[in-house]
C-alpha cells in the first residue's frame, strides 16, 4: 500500500463529505474529478483519461468503477475495497454497467449528485450517463461540493504544501543557475523539473511556462524551445508539486540590461502582489482580493495591459490544469478562510513595446493573513 | 509567428477537413479537441482547460474562441485570424457567446458537428452548450471526424515523429546510466524526462510512468517516489515528444539477477511485440493485430495476466492522455494504412508472483509493415 495520509484522516474526509451529501439532499455522489477521488481515498493515476467513477454515498458506501489497468492502481494506492472493472470492447457501455451496479446498492428513484464539471467526464460520457441514468434516478451537478471540503487543507495537507513550496524555490535556483546569454530554453526547463523529481515532487497539473523574446508575453506552455538572445527576457511558471500538493510560483527575468520601462512594470507588478497578499484576510473574499490588484495597477496606468484574473486556490488537481476553485476575479463572492492556499501573480503584457512583467508566488492564509511560501525576492531578478 | 508547418500544409488540411465536413452533411464543425486545433492551425496551448471552441466551416471560415490569457497565445502559434475574447466573470455564459457569433456567421438552423468527446470539454460545459444552441442549430456528434484525418501523417509530420523517436531513446540512455541498486526513482525521472527538454522536446500527454518493486505492476503514474531496492524491478513508459509529436517506449528492467519465471516472461513479452508488428500490415485491422497479441500469450499460458488492450495510435494529443485514436483491442475494425504511428506495449503483470515484464515500442506503418522507431533491443535490460 503506499497510502500517503493516515486512514484516519482519510475516514475524516469521508465522514465530511457524507455528511455535505446529506445536506445537500442527496443519497450519493458520483464523483469523476480526480482530485475528489484521490482527496476522498488517496487514489492515484490517470485512469480518469477513460470513463472512471467513484460512487460515495451518504451512508458511506464507496465503490470504484474503472479499466483494468486501473485495478491495481486502485488497490495499492487507495483506501477503496470495492472496485470494479469495466471492459474495452466495441458496443460496451461502462455507464450501463455503473447504473447496475447503482441498481444493487439500492439507489432505483434515489437522488445522486454529480461532478459533471470534470476533465474526467467529457460531454460525450456525461450523456451516455444522462442516459444510462434517465428514469432510474435523478441527478443533479454537484460538481463543486468536494471542492469546497478541498479547499481548506487539513494539518497534514499543510506539511505537504510547505514542502511543495520548497521544490518550487529549488526549481528556481536550478534555472538561476542556467539563466545566461544565449541559453537554450530546454536546459532551463529541464533543470526545473528535474529539481522537482530529484526533491521527491511530482508533475504539476499543468506544463510549467516558458517563453523567451515574443514568447514571454504569453502564459501557456507551447511546443519551439529557443535560445536566449544577449539581451532577452524570459517569463516562467512552474510550481513545486508533492504529494500533488502545488504551490506555483511566476517570475519574468531579465538577461542584460532591462529597459526603464520594464523596470517600472516589475516596481508596479511587485506593489500589486502585495496588494492583493494584504486583502486575503480571513473574511475578505476572492473578489475583494482582485479588485487589490485592479486598484493598483489601474492607478498606475496598466488597465489595459492586465488580465481579467489575478490568481486562484491551489490543491491536488490533476492534468491537464493546477488552477483549482476558487479563482481571484471580479466580484467573487467566496470567503478566503484560514488554511487556504491562493496563488497570487500580476500578469502585465505590455504588446506594444512587447515587455512582459509576471511575478507570482503562493501563500498559506493563517488568522492573520498571507504568509508566502516562497523565499525568493519578489524584486526583478536580472541575469547582467 | 511560431508556426510549425508551412502554410500550404495547414490549408490543405484544412482543405481535407471541409471536404469530410461536407462530406458528413454539415455545415461546420465546433472542435473542442486540442489536437484538432493543433492539427487544423497550429493553434497550441493549454487554454482548453477552460471553455474553448475554434469552429471550421464546411465554406472554410475559422473562429476561436478563448479566454484572454489565450489571446496572443492563438496570435503567435496558429493561423487563425479571427480570435475572439470571453470573460471571467459571475454569470457569464461563454456558449452563449458562441451562439450569438454562429448567429452572425449565418448558421441559425444550419447543422453542425461537434467535438464532444473531448477534455477540453466537460461534460457541464457540454450541458452548456446545447441548452444555448438548442432551437439554434442542429447538432451532432463529430468527434471522430478530425481524429480520422489526423491518424495518417504527411511527411512534415513524420520528420517530426522519428525526432521524437530519437529523443525516446535518448530518455532510456539517460536513465540507464542512473539506473542501479539503491537508486532514487526521482534521479531516474529527471534523466528521462531532462533528455527529451534538452533535445528540444516537449512535454508529453500524460506524466512517465515510473515504479519499482510492488509499483512496477502499476500501468500509471503515481506519487510517492522510492528508491530501488538492492534486487528489484522497474517499469518505465514514457515518450519521446518532439512538436507535440509522441514516439512512445515501454520497458520493465531489472536490477540485480531476475528470477527465471521474470527472464521467461520477457521471452513471451518480446515475441508478442513481435507478433503484434508483423500483424500491422496495410489492410489489415487493429482488431487482428490485438488478436496476434493474444494468440501469442495465450499459447503461452499467459491469458490471466495480460490487459484488454496492447497499444494504440500515437499522434499530437495533450493532457492528460498520450493516448491516441484508434485503439489496439478486440475486434476493432479499423484498417492499418501507411503513414500510421502505432505503439505496441505487452503488458504482463503476475501479481501472485509480483513480477511485471512490459515491453513496448513506437512504430512507423510503411507499404510493407511496421518500422520500429526506436533503435533500442527489446530484451529484457538486466542491471548486474
Amino acid at each position: 500500500m503506499s497510502l500517503h495520509f493516515t486512514r484516519d484522516e482519510f475516514a475524516a474526509r469521508q465522514g465530511r463529505a457524507c455528511a455535505a451529501i446529506a445536506e445537500a439532499g442527496l443519497d450519493g455522489l458520483l464523483c469523476f474529478r480526480q482530485e475528489s477521488m484521490y482527496w476522498l481515498t488517496g487514489y492515484d493515476g490517470f485512469g480518469y483519461v477513460f470513463f472512471q467513477c467513484l460512487y460515495i454515498g451518504a451512508d458511506g458506501r464507496m465503490m470504484l468503477l474503472a479499466r483494468s489497468p486501473d485495478l491495481r492502481q486502485a488497490q495499492l494506492t487507495s483506501t477503496v475495497e470495492d472496485i470494479r472493472v469495466w471492459e474495452d470492447r466495441e458496443g460496451g457501455d461502462p455507464a450501463e454497467e455503473l447504473r447496475e451496479i447503482l441498481r444493487g446498492f439500492g439507489l432505483a428513484g434515489k437522488r445522486l449528485g454529480v461532478e459533471y464539471e470534470a476533465y474526467g467526464l467529457t460531454a460525450r460520457n456525461g450523456k451516455r450517463l444522462d442516459a444510462a441514468l434517465d428514469g432510474f434516478c435523478r441527478l443533479e451537478d454537484a460538481s463543486l461540493l468536494i471542492s469546497r471540503l478541498r479547499v481548506v487543507k487539513s494539518p497534514a495537507e499543510i506539511a505537504y504544501v510547505r514542502k511543495a513550496g520548497e521544490l518550487g524555490d529549488a526549481a528556481f535556483h536550478a534555472a538561476a543557475a542556467k539563466i545566461e546569454p544565449g541559453a537554450f530554453e530546454g536546459t532551463i526547463l529541464s533543470a526545473m523539473q528535474g529539481a522537482v523529481f530529484e526533491g521527491g515532487g511530482d508533475y504539476s497539473g499543468n506544463e510549467f511556462i516558458i517563453g523567451s523574446d515574443d514568447h514571454a508575453l504569453l502564459c501557456r506552455y507551447q511546443t519551439g524551445r529557443q535560445n536566449l538572445g544577449g539581451n532577452d527576457q524570459l517569463t516562467l511558471e512552474w510550481a513545486g508539486v508533492y504529494r500533488r500538493y502545488h504551490a506555483a510560483l511566476m517570475r519574468t527575468v531579465r538577461v542584460g540590461e532591462p529597459p526603464d520601462r520594464q523596470r517600472e512594470m516589475a516596481k508596479v507588478a511587485q506593489d500589486a502582489v502585495m496588494a492583493v497578499e494584504e486583502a486575503l484576510k480571513p473574511g475578505d473574499t476572492f473578489g475583494e482580493a482582485f479588485a487589490a490588484h485592479a486598484r493598483t495597477l489601474d492607478a498606475a496606468g496598466y488597465q489595459a495591459h492586465r488580465l481579467n484574473a489575478c490568481g486562484y486556490s491551489l490543491g491536488t488537481t490533476f492534468a491537464p490544469n493546477w488552477m483549482d476553485w476558487p479563482m481571484l476575479y471580479r466580484d467573487n463572492p467566496v470567503e478566503v478562510r484560514p488554511g487556504m492556499v491562493i496563488f497570487v501573480h500580476i500578469i502585465i503584457m505590455d504588446s506594444d513595446r512587447r515587455l512582459a512583467m509576471c511575478p507570482g508566488r503562493t501563500s498559506l492564509i493563517g488568522e492573520n493573513g498571507a504568509e508566502p511560501l516562497s523565499k525568493l525576492a519578489l524584486e526583478f531578478p536580472v541575469f547582467a
